[in-house]
């Protein structure tokens, strides 16, 4: 299958393979789309291929059940909250199985628990400790697909867990890695990854492949389509993904283990991110240890700490920028002030119009040039960079959120992206 | 608790009691209804009580989802349906538990699985086999109530299952009987047990009591209120039940253990049932096997027979009726035909047009004349008794379906049970 993947001929034509397949909430929303996707899989199954399935909640189910526990309680417990929750994925497990019988391919749905997917106890963010797929190898050997409850688990203390946001994609690269499977499917409601976010950028083209390294930057800076979380556990278990929609059944775009003949595009993707906000802590004791005290309190409090930028020291005081969640940004306020006279820096403050746009290549690492073309093509658009932030195949920049859009487009023309139609 | 249930002493206020509480669909029909039963079982747990929840699923769910389901499948395999339909216990409980933790009553909700029900492998009505409740011991001995889903268990090849209609009240019983428990309350949206269907007979009186053995005889002749399984168990397990309200939450109809002590009514209720059909088979040879052979053929095909009456031999031949559900009689006639010629009787009828009322009383067993006064007054009515059943507790009489009403009307007056209001 390696060499097949490599090059992206239609797998299901050539070989035997175990398939994973994972559709969204959009993918499964209604009775029809049900039924579609049960269609897909008996004609997966047709072409000779094993199939396991992962479903996701039927479209608005989960937000109805949140909605509901609103209405009976204001302290909504995590336990129950996954108790609850879990009965989403519970109800398009079985009427895809259902509709897959009535096709005459014989399934049988799973629940997290049946699936064997055991996490630890951190309710409603639970994070799977192992995968014990007996009963699925056992539906396997039975001629049977399994349909496996994505999203969910069973803890360590036998309770019921959810897994969080991009929980049902976990579960499939988790059942994919435990079952060593060829592919892991992501059906979705868009038709694979895009070189940008084709609403800001109408030219932007779906790209056939990314390597794990590229989508990894890409879900860290604003990419929608797969979260980071399940990006990392595929690549560190080696399985390949297929990103691409429930609604064409094309091909989409591979994420796959960056290959010596692969040739590389210096710039794959441009991203955006306008979902965080600045935090700037002024006249901060430049000495060691105060940066250290101030992110222990953040991270003590849970608040994730993304684009971290220090200034240059002057007069033995300095300016410390970072970036966060907006929706953490007055609580990580609260929290610096609350650490200020033990710290020693002189005052807070909080910019919400703040925006970051990233470039992501895996050939960035070998061309020099590209930092340069960047900031120029911004420059030329009249956009001020207020910090930038770096790895080997990334350069973001935080610029102001209005500019946002203008930069992407800038960005995605410069470096070759657009499509030609 | 044995010497209070007999005075029918509101027992919270006396003494400490396990009592187990089942919450019916329209009790957990929608956020208020949800809300107003954390807040009973909080007032039950101040009381000093341990209290133990079973719920159903909310209102219309399952209603809901069996449209669903058939939305996308005609097959609707049974394992599926079963799995689909026990999310509806998992939102109500989920729900009740969030309730209960804003009330400051620490709860846990648990699966039919988790709450240790074994049955068999009958899905869609599956038959408890065992309880297993370590879980919900646990839960008691920390302190919190637990809320366990009803209607549902795991079978012995560790799939989901459900116990069939009226399941929830089984489970409530089944866990009662488990944990020994005082009381098994059972919530639902009639204040009780009435002495006939109150929308025949608007002078139905409520009955404070009723003994286990007249319930089983009203569940099974047409009383809506329990179902014969339920009650089955409760007397089996000698489990106390208290069919009561949860609009008004006033004490109901207790479901007890005759004692020697009590004084029994001749007649306790007056039931009906529109719901059978009447099959007729002619020209039946009168010798050993061949009525044997016939109920074989229908129980066979899984159709319950309900009352049957055979007629006097004439001629070497008699006639046999019975009565089937009505939703069973067409197949029963089909199968009675199928089976024609090697039992040799010489034809098959359906009569959908027939009624049963019954006469229910533990004192009819000491009392002569009940039988005389029962049929006198149908024939001052006018009304025609076409078959008679009669166990140690109660006279049923099938007559025409139109006469059921004014039957049970005069039948409810002539034995004193008319409210005095």
């Amino acid at each position: 299958m390696g060499e097949l993947l490599a090059k992206f001929a239609p797998y299901y034509a050539v070989d035997v393979a175990l398939i994973v397949q994972k559709y969204g909430g959009t993918s499964v929303g209604d009775a029809d789309r049900i039924k579609a996707v049960a269609d897909h899989v008996a004609r997966t199954r047709r072409a000779g291929h094993e199939v396991v399935v992962v479903v996701s909640a039927m479209g608005k189910t989960t937000d109805d059940l949140i909605r509901l526990a609103g209405d009976v309680s204001s302290t909504r417990p995590p336990r129950e909250m996954d108790m609850l929750l879990t009965s989403g994925e519970r109800i398009s497990m079985a009427l895809v199985s259902m509709a897959l019988a009535d096709r005459g391919v014989e399934a049988a749905s799973f629940t997290g628990s049946q699936a064997g997917i055991i996490t630890d106890t951190d309710h409603t963010k639970a994070k799977i400790l192992e995968v014990r797929p007996d009963r699925i190898r056992e539906a396997i050997a039975d001629g049977r697909v399994p349909v496996i409850a994505g999203f969910q688990g069973v803890s360590t203390s036998r309770d019921i867990t959810t897994l969080g946001r991009g929980g049902s994609d976990v579960t499939a690269v988790a059942i994919a890695a435990a079952l060593n499977a060829d592919v892991c499917e992501i059906y979705t409601d868009v038709t694979g990854v895009f070189s940008a976010d084709p609403r800001v950028v109408p030219l932007a083209r779906r790209l056939a492949k990314v390597s794990f390294d590229e989508m990894l930057e890409m879900a860290a800076t604003g990419g929608r389509v797969l979260m980071l979380r399940s990006v990392e556990f595929a690549r560190r278990h080696g399985v390949p993904l297929h990103v691409r929609s429930s609604f064409t059944w094309q091909p989409g775009t591979w994420v796959v283990e960056e290959e010596p003949s692969m040739e590389q595009a210096i710039v794959s993707a441009v991203t955006d991110d306008t979902s965080e906000s600045k935090i700037l802590v002024h006249g901060m004791p430049d000495r060691p240890g105060t940066a250290a005290a101030l992110f222990r309190a953040l991270a003590d409090e849970r608040v994730n700490v993304d684009m971290i930028v220090q200034n240059e020291s002057r007069d033995g005081v300095t300016d410390i920028a970072f970036t966060v969640e907006r929706t953490d940004a007055e609580r990580a306020v609260a929290i610096c002030n609350a650490a200020r006279e033990a710290i020693g820096f002189s005052s807070v403050a909080v910019d919400n119009e703040v925006g970051r746009v990233s470039i992501i290549g895996a050939g960035m690492k070998s061309n020099s040039g590209v930092t340069a073309t960047m900031f120029e093509t911004l420059a030329e658009q009249g956009i001020n960079i207020e910090s930038v932030a770096t790895s080997s195949i990334r350069i973001s920049v935080i610029i102001r959120s209005t500019q946002v859009e203008s930069a992407v487009r800038a960005l995605h023309t410069v470096f070759g992206l657009d499509e030609v139609r």
